[in-house]
């Protein structure tokens, strides 16, 4: 007889899903990937999650029968009790019940979680924050996410959707309602790098980057076309429109480490997301820099920062090990 | 034979100090008050707080063998574990070990923690939070001070000093190592305010609080002369100068809401000191107008914000509460 013995991790992103089995104390037994269906509605996107599950079952020849518990990180906003996607910046459903249906397509309890949160559980359990408890993690991609971890419990709040890091607003002469200017993910995420980059080209600036960065300023064309390890590439070329927008990143992502050292001074801060991950140590560095100087409270304690070290694997890997807590009760 | 069946609060000031004999429910029976002899050093401290404290037990016709617990409220840096407290912007002080010393004094354990966590656990037990499990505190005075509760308790993180709110940076251009410029302090604090209406009266402005801004453009002396019901006296005969800098203060105030809000999701703010309680409801409907616009979350659950109803006795009253749980283990 075999048991439960098993989880299932998916990481829903805008460009990729990626889903894994992994053993109850997180070794990873298969991987199976594949494009994100974003613009073909809910149909195509089940579809894609429940295939791409099979084949990572299917790759670790295990049956659906041995599944203690299956763990999903998706973009949100969610409502991670009842299992709904509400909306994506990125991918076309709203109000998607996607864990109750994986459930009955799998036959496993679903425990769905913002991608940031899966993923920092996940550097938590096995990565960089391995034996921390207070921890809080920006995520710097496409957009910036985040997710705060108290006592070694994701922080949900009162509406479910805390760790929206992203969000907060840092050039407070900048903000305006229902406009992205003036927040964090505004200037630091690979959007923000992008459109500074362009910004510099159309003066008249050089940069290996110009041929990505041509066309609109902001939303997900800019971001999409330029990769972020053809970022990382112009920056350690020292290409200085490319350098200037990565160390402009950097500093916003310090600011707000400095700023949330104060507000909850937590053992470490994580960084993970592709431009922090390409770019690697200097960016560690120019953020650990600005957050040592400007936050307030460094003379009680350091303000530590450390790099993701799960790297693509860290969403998936955490959503099983946050599905196996939840199967163990 | 008389039980330990009572506390003591005491509410360390940058002015003055307040004590109070309090019941294990949480009423008032008496209340002392000192001007605090901020530049006298550590012994005139240390005998002022004690004989507050005295007087407060003989107007409430008690003996210090009546004393359950004592709790302390004071500007930080602080080691609350200690009884230290480390520093303080405002009194002549360092490295104070205040709690032991009233122990043996009074004959009763010292809670001592931040002045706002304690007026703002005092909220949340007898005043405008009450019931509310997850509330972020905001205090505008001279300073700006914070406090966050989660399940009901005072956050500390890592370095026990969690909370420096103030300290948060949100105009990003103007931040600088070792400078307070950009911070929410810097805009919204009442130094803040006189600073601005100062700028205005130098421009040519007129304004009824001109006599007090004057001199010192930043530190005690001009927040100290400029007191908040004069600021509220000058606000509501709609003194321009003083009607911008409230506005300002509180444009920045909101911001702060809006990102705690991404961030943490409480179910509720609660705004205190004597810049908020002076101008009231006016600046709180200030405050929830910027928070609402701007926050990103706000389709999930609505920013809730509310003015501190404990005014002066919060800090006392939640420092006497906050003894009364450690009594009781």
């Amino acid at each position: 007889m075999s048991a439960r013995d098993l989880l299932l991790g998916i990481d829903l992103g805008g460009s990729k899903i990626l889903a894994g089995v992994v053993t109850a104390d997180g070794k990873i037994l298969s991987r199976a990937k594949t494009p994100t269906p974003f613009a073909d509605g809910p149909d195509a996107l089940r579809v894609a999650l429940r295939d791409t599950s099979i084949e990572a079952l299917k790759t670790a020849g295990a049956g659906r029968e041995r599944l203690a518990g299956i763990g999903m990180g998706s973009p949100g906003p969610l409502d991670p009790e009842k299992g709904v996607i509400l909306r994506t910046p990125n991918i076309a459903v709203a109000n998607l019940a996607i864990g109750p249906w994986l459930e009955r397509e799998l036959g496993a309890r679903v425990t769905l979680d913002n991608d940031v949160h899966m993923a920092l559980y996940g550097e938590s359990r096995a990565g960089a924050a391995r034996g921390r408890k207070n921890v809080v993690g920006i995520w710097i991609g496409t957009g910036v996410g985040g997710a705060i971890l108290r006592d070694g419990a994701i922080v949900h709040g009162s509406n479910r959707n805390a760790g929206e890091l992203g969000h907060m607003i840092l050039d407070a002469r900048r903000a305006s309602p229902g406009k992205p200017n003036g927040t964090l993910e505004w200037e630091a995420s690979k959007t923000g790098i992008a459109r500074h980059v362009r910004k510099k080209v159309k003066r008249g600036a050089k940069s290996k980057l110009a041929r990505f960065v041509r066309g609109r300023s902001h939303g997900k064309g800019v971001a999409e076309r330029l990769h972020s390890s053809d970022l990382a590439k112009a920056f350690f070329a020292g290409d200085r429109p490319a350098v200037e927008a990565v160390e402009r990143s950097a500093r916003y992502v310090g600011i707000a480490v400095a700023n949330l050292f104060d507000v909850l001074a937590p053992d470490l801060f994580v960084l993970g997301g592709g431009v922090a991950t390409a770019i690697g140590k200097d960016y560690l560095s120019l953020v650990r820099s600005v957050a040592g100087e400007l936050a307030f409270s460094t003379e009680l304690s350091p303000v530590r920062v450390a790099l993701s070290r799960l790297g693509d694997d860290a969403g998936m890997l955490g959503a099983a090990l946050a599905a196996g807590d939840r199967a163990r009760g």
